[in-house]
């Protein structure tokens, strides 16, 4: 097994050689090998994901990524690292699991999986100036990208024996490419006998129902950007940003990646969470490797982790106190 | 003092005239004039807004909007009535209070304002098949149509001597619609003595912060389709969408509109919750017709209702009990 870990801007550096750690433990063959991309690699070498990350990505078909700053305004020839490798590797489909956690999570039972296109919609990176004053973002909606998404849905909710799948769109407004969305995944769906599980939702509707109701939630898909909007204002059931994970899932690539950003405020004062980006490799186990035991090995080291821990201030030793409760119980 | 009354489709006819009755109660000399709109208006007469319903808004400067109904599908010709109102009329600021209320509120000390900007972003009905398979829809932000709604953040952040206004957008993404946005607002916003209230968020972490920190909000202000979903989730603790009032807001007009829908299943059972309708109309007073005493006197009828109503089980006659217990405290 293969793995091409890049740690990328603040935190990463933390948080990535813990998952790795536990993938180590779990994965005893597993070979890997470092790679950069981000801000900090920018302005070292001039891009934010060099050609030789991508080709270590390419060769390991498994990735780790931790987190990337950002410039405040636009800097010429700048562009995110973690959307040029969504893109460049043709990671089309992302996974944001929410679920309630013991101790941390503000309620129990709750339990979906998030899955946002990950390649098209307002990412498409189409904005021009149409005259002074006027600016124009093109938000893109293929078949051809629903397609590929709807398969993932499909692929997902027969492994977790969905009861529901839920479309959230605002096709009564974007009646084309909302509609086009929502078309080609409820056909897709249909194709392979889910058609009975698949509702809709309005994006304002399925945002305050993330709030009131989230545990009536089980498989919920949409497009890119509303999906960054869902799975942020979901993972408060999870406990926040810290307990986040997702997975940018390709053909044949995978990239996992906690959710959280590269919180410089935090750098080198221990205090970085790596739950999320444990939880990201279980996620690589589960989806990508096809190791479903070793995935939920890892869950259950982190449950059982955070059970043990209850009311412990972790304070300025949280890394390395839930990097040894975690991996000492796998 | 004229007021142009759109009951709309499904629950608008039941809410819509115990605000009517609130205002009269309030502006004893008001005129009102009824108005047809929406989609049932639609399958009667062929459009949604008549002709006649514009002018009679144009007229009396102030509407009282209910709810519309929209087809599940495209249907030729037809037009959310809503969106051709506010377009039709300028109404470019969409405001959107949530605040916690006694009873039935999840938490006390909330107290925002949304602001959502009304006429463009994704909503300017610019969508086209790029090819077969290929949609796209455009995504305007122009200075223009910011600077007019910066004016009105002032306005409203004046009024309420706001300690913060918060600008949401995604320019890490949309560098140059969103950072239109967040630098005209800015630019205003520093123009008025502003500067050192602004902050701003991406509008995936905002929404985060809704749920975790929404005390943490004062003047929220964004574009179309990030407020259309910020304050739909925001309102979960004023105590969901039964409680949450708007005000399309426009440089001559406003028109006052209970977020809900028109919710077809509970026409006619005497359940719907007039409490939105009434607090939009205290908007009206309070910010379009500069009746901040009246307004308030509006706000405080509905809060001493509610503390008294406490735990009564209003079932079958909600609409009839709260009509009663909020107009005869006014
Ligand atoms: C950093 C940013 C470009 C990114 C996104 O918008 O996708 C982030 O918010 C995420 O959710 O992974
Ligand atoms: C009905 C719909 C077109 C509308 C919108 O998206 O603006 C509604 O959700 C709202 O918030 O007023």
């Amino acid at each position: 097994m293969q793995l091409c870990v890049i740690p990328g801007d603040g935190i990463g550096h933390e948080v990535i050689p813990v998952a790795v750690s536990a993938l180590r433990r779990l994965l005893p063959g597993l070979q890997t090998h470092a790679a950069d991309a981000g801000w900090e690699c920018f302005q070292r070498s001039g891009s934010s994901v060099p050609e030789a990350t991508l080709e270590s990505l390419r060769a390991s078909g498994a990735g780790l990524f931790g987190a990337v700053s950002s410039p405040a305004r636009k800097v010429a020839g700048y562009r995110s690292a973690i959307l040029t490798l969504r893109q460049q590797l043709g990671l089309n489909c992302n996974l944001r699991p929410v679920r309630s956690w013991p101790v941390i999570s503000p309620r129990s039972g709750i339990d979906m999986l998030i899955l946002r296109e990950n390649s098209e919609g307002l990412y498409v990176g189409r904005e021009h100036m149409e005259s002074e004053g006027i600016a124009i973002a093109e938000r893109q909606i293929s078949r051809v990208a629903c397609e590929q998404f709807a398969a993932r849905i499909v692929e997902v909710a027969e492994q977790r024996s969905a009861h529901r799948v839920t479309l959230a769109h605002k096709a009564n407004v974007l009646l084309l490419t909302c509609g086009l969305f929502r078309d080609t995944c409820r056909q897709v769906l249909a194709a392979h006998g889910w058609e009975a599980q698949v509702d809709e939702r309005l994006v304002d509707v399925a945002a305050l129902q993330l709030v009131e109701s989230p545990e009536s939630f089980d498989v919920l898909a949409t497009t890119n950007l509303f999906g960054d909007i869902l799975s942020d204002l979901a993972c408060y059931w999870s406990g926040g940003l810290g307990m986040a994970p997702s997975l940018n899932w390709g053909q044949s690539i995978a990239l996992a990646e906690p959710v959280h950003g590269s919180a410089p405020d935090i750098v080198g004062t221990g205090r970085a969470n790596p739950i999320a980006a444990l939880l990201s490799a279980a996620l690589l186990l589960r989806y990508h490797w096809q190791q479903p035991e070793l995935a939920a090995r890892l869950d259950a080291a982190v449950e059982g982790f955070l059970v043990e821990a209850g009311a412990v201030d972790f304070a300025d030793r949280t890394t390395e106190i839930i990097a040894d409760g975690v991996i000492s119980r796998l």
